[in-house]
């Protein structure tokens, strides 16, 4: 960490800064020139504050040069982790493909649709029984029941299943639930992530539609420095000024990701672009890039769903996908 | 609404559609040119999922000419919305100035910050007792103890506290509580808006780092539709690609949704520039541009701040604000 | 175009817009609402200016049905463009692969690397002479010499080249360059675009920091309109929020783009990502997503590059990266 | 300037880097962690090329301390930078009153509006002959004509003009133009810019709709290291997600600036907000702010205008802002 101190800083507040610093067992660099001065943290920093240090009248800047995540941190953890939830197998070399409707609408559906994905080549389904709208007069999902009847479709076709938790107290109901996923509207509910830390289940955590990698790091490890290390991080598209796109899918997250942390990185295609015929392209592109998995919106009818439906490719359409995406992953090992 | 269809429209599913929509209780007007076929929908469209049109084959594209939010809506309720807490009154004409510190650190603390910043002339007083940090390592508040501190502050000088909530389960202890703040990374947390729904209390509501005044509105919406009528609308700056400021501060927003919604507008300065010496030229502004209250960081020694240190201001330096902000009040009311 | 008008209209003001638009060949249908009251033009709309009819009094909001583009317009041109530039081509099937560094720093630099790339399967070599910097005493490019380096290099190897303009007077010197680059930020110098209109080489264009695909695509409509066809659109990163890369690649246009022209797509991952180690895994997510083309920027020793340098990646990795690529472009052959 | 190097570096290339900083004047110092290793390098860095550090191997990460300007720097220049153009004045204390229609339309219309500004209290007359339009097909201005109707209406009214400039070869034209604009499209025109810096005029430099504050500067910059320290930098709005206003008008680049800078700081809210009736509380904002001055749309009839509409107000709705703007300026110099 880089402090840059004003010129001719206050004698006191210098020693009161320097002393605070080596109390958290920090050694301290002083560098003198003729326009700056400049402090030079050596040492574990990811415990300071670098708002409090900000804060100080007789500091410019405060510059990181540390990540300031450890659990969730490549540096230490070069393996990449793997995570298994219900038979299916995420990160190091293992592809996990996802699949299903936005919504649980009803028994017939969600078991109609675990039956095609399977067929397909699906590891997972998903189905979402509680949903964040943004408008309280959208249907805002089955809640319990939809849950019942995405266990009911788990039992027929052996498929597990991931489906998204909104608030603490909906966390009994997850019990069966084979992976549990924050939403990316829920990425920062910090108590929500805190209670997360203790659950002996993957968590499937979406990207925030404005939150930097670094911060999506960081409510990884909420979860993380809880004692839950099973942590999937997805990315499903940002939110900037273009309005082609629902949101822009930030591919770039691959590889940065990756490098930054050992985490496994999924995308969801679907809720990205928002657009079912352009979602095929997007997933081939993410799997070119090294994703190790895929989130992809699938619907029986597209034209019927309750909600989300303009970016649901139906069951042949996935299919289709899935004989595209196959040879591409084994094009990909070959040159790993 | 307009509903653009795609050229020579399959006969049945546009039946179906029409059939659907006019069972919703609208009339339908079609338009036929040469090169589109559009059809317009009269009537209450706020019910209708557009999503769920777009998903259909025959559409290209919808779009709506009523907003989406009714108990919000300005249009149903010409006359702004007078809310009054503990004393304090925000709305039609009304100035709310409210000041604290970011958290809550000591009741030494939050006792002497409160007296200073009656004497200065706050109306109310803030604190955080539950913080929503991104690092699990930075302090997180001191929770119960916090709200404690805050309720004998507001003993001892008899002003009204704001203060953050940040899960349903924390509702019990904001029983004293005057008002109810949502942080701009709950504006989407939609089971708790729900919740305060049926709070009989005003909700402060922070608008998201990235989220537009429609969306802020419909979260609005969410509280009002729940029961709760007393909603304050709080822009608190925006992310944008700038990095010179921690966020870049909307103002305009103030004209916008004074326009579409009856709602009181605040402004909160602190937290949208993030530089002290900054908050209060953008303060001034903010009254400049028809604002119905602020909300500021006011600490007494910036340099101890355990959080968001670089964007608080000493109370010597808030009651030196309020000087400027009063006469500025007094001359944007002569002009209305 | 639907115009919504506010209720309650003018009548002569109305009577006036109606005459206007018919005036332009337009028909018009109104429909009637219980709170709203709006007008549908029938035609082409291309030549109206939303702009200038948002300003009316009576008007509320325009909204467009049609795409304001026709030159560019897939809707008018369903085949895909295909342009060819000194033997190289792009567009239809045909995937065009640029390599070169991003400044010419001398006659020995860029001859040696056209061998290097040619050697390694590039179609064309890029090289820039005149050189966007943001700082005025940063390396602003050789120039005419640059060119007349890249001349040579062209003669020695026979690769086509491509290389920036940054302003009209300067087109005489680009006789015999094969592509005139547009950069990002002149994608809005509509000076510039006017008097390329007028030119018979391919133009790649390269799209704003900040632009809308509709800009872009506006903006090589000012190429098209003026007379020249040959227009190559380069996606290159946009500015968001985002930090751990340079720009965000919006790898989303190019089935958007696809769609809705018939130009060829190329996508730049070098800008975009900045990050040299992360050009690769970008390159091939563009190519599984369907690009026409790629521009690469390749450095012998990208420590000594004098401009740009985190991007370049080495001939050796480009060499690999093309051994990568072209296994993955004849899978995508056969699926399509 | 700092250098955080990899752990580890080769002793060779460390080595190059030092003479090479060591040749450019620079003073090293060295700090060793043990999970860092940091060279803080002391002296003038504006020359250096951060791109070319982090384009070798051994370099991890560069972070400039200094700003990359020195001519638009306060740090070398304490003092207000005053600017007069015409009889008019800005900086230091003067405030500047722009006003006049988005576009020159016939001789009629500019001398009309001219005359009414002038009676409303405007110190310059603004109109656009050169007209930088996203579709080719919408209104492209009078071009010379337009900028001989401005110079009537000047020898008229005595006000003294700014218009806009859009390409190198048009510069003869403006021969007895006031004051140059450079619109925010070519705020990175490079070519431009060096060329005004050899002209004896005062610039209105337009802040970019994505570019930074630190960008911008650099481009006051390009102007002022050719000669020209004559540069009134102009915010109007920048690109956001925001879609209810056309683009979100940064009101905190005004203390932002003018701390970083001594260059004069002026807003124009008419193409920040695009709406019309916004455009008062915007610029009533800007001055509260701190604004040296206001670059403001009047239009005579705005149903009437060319072009951008939507923003312009009224002689009569400019002659009541103005009559709110004055008591403002009046209270805020108290308060100075």
């Amino acid at each position: 960490m880089i402090i840059s101190l004003k010129m001719n800083p206050d004698t006191e507040q210098l020693e009161n800064l320097k002393t605070w610093l080596t109390n958290m067992g920090l050694e301290i660099h002083m560098s003198q020139g003729t326009r700056s001065l400049v402090m030079g943290l050596i040492g574990d920093t990811t415990v300071v504050d670098t708002d409090l240090i900000l804060a100080l009248d007789i500091v410019e800047d405060v510059k990181r040069i540390q990540e300031p995540y450890k659990n969730a941190n490549r540096k230490f953890h070069p393996d990449d982790t793997v995570i298994t939830a219900g038979g299916a197998t995420i990160g190091g070399g293992h592809f996990m493909l996802i699949a299903g409707p936005c919504s649980v609408e009803s028994r017939e559906q969600i078991c109609g649709i675990a039956q095609e994905v399977k067929a397909a080549g699906a590891h997972m389904m998903r189905g979402g029984a509680f949903k964040p709208r943004s408008s309280p007069y959208a249907f805002q999902g089955l809640r319990g029941e939809g849950i019942s009847f995405l266990l009911e479709a788990k039992r027929e076709t052996g498929l597990p299943i991931v489906t998204e938790i909104m608030d603490v107290s909906q966390l009994p109901l997850f019990e069966e639930v084979d992976i549990i996923q924050v939403g990316a509207r829920n990425m920062q509910n910090f108590e929500l992530l805190k209670e997360l830390g203790s659950v002996n289940k993957p968590i499937l955590l979406k990207r925030g539609l404005a939150n930097t990698l670094e911060e999506f790091l960081m409510s990884a490890e909420y979860i993380m420095s809880g004692g839950n290390s099973k942590v999937i991080l997805c990315e499903r598209g940002i939110r900037t000024f273009e309005t082609a796109t629902r949101n822009t899918l930030d591919l770039s997250a691959i590889p940065v990701l990756k490098e930054l942390s050992h985490l496994p990185v999924m995308i969801d295609p679907s809720h990205a672009i928002g657009i079912a015929r352009h979602v095929a392209p997007m997933s081939l592109a993410a799997v070119a890039a090294g994703a190790d998995g895929l989130i992809i919106e699938v619907h029986h009818n597209p034209a019927a769903a309750l909600c989300d439906g303009p970016q649901s490719i139906t069951p042949a359409a996935f299919a289709s996908l899935v004989s595209r995406i196959n040879p591409l992953l084994q094009l990909r090992a070959e040159f790993q």
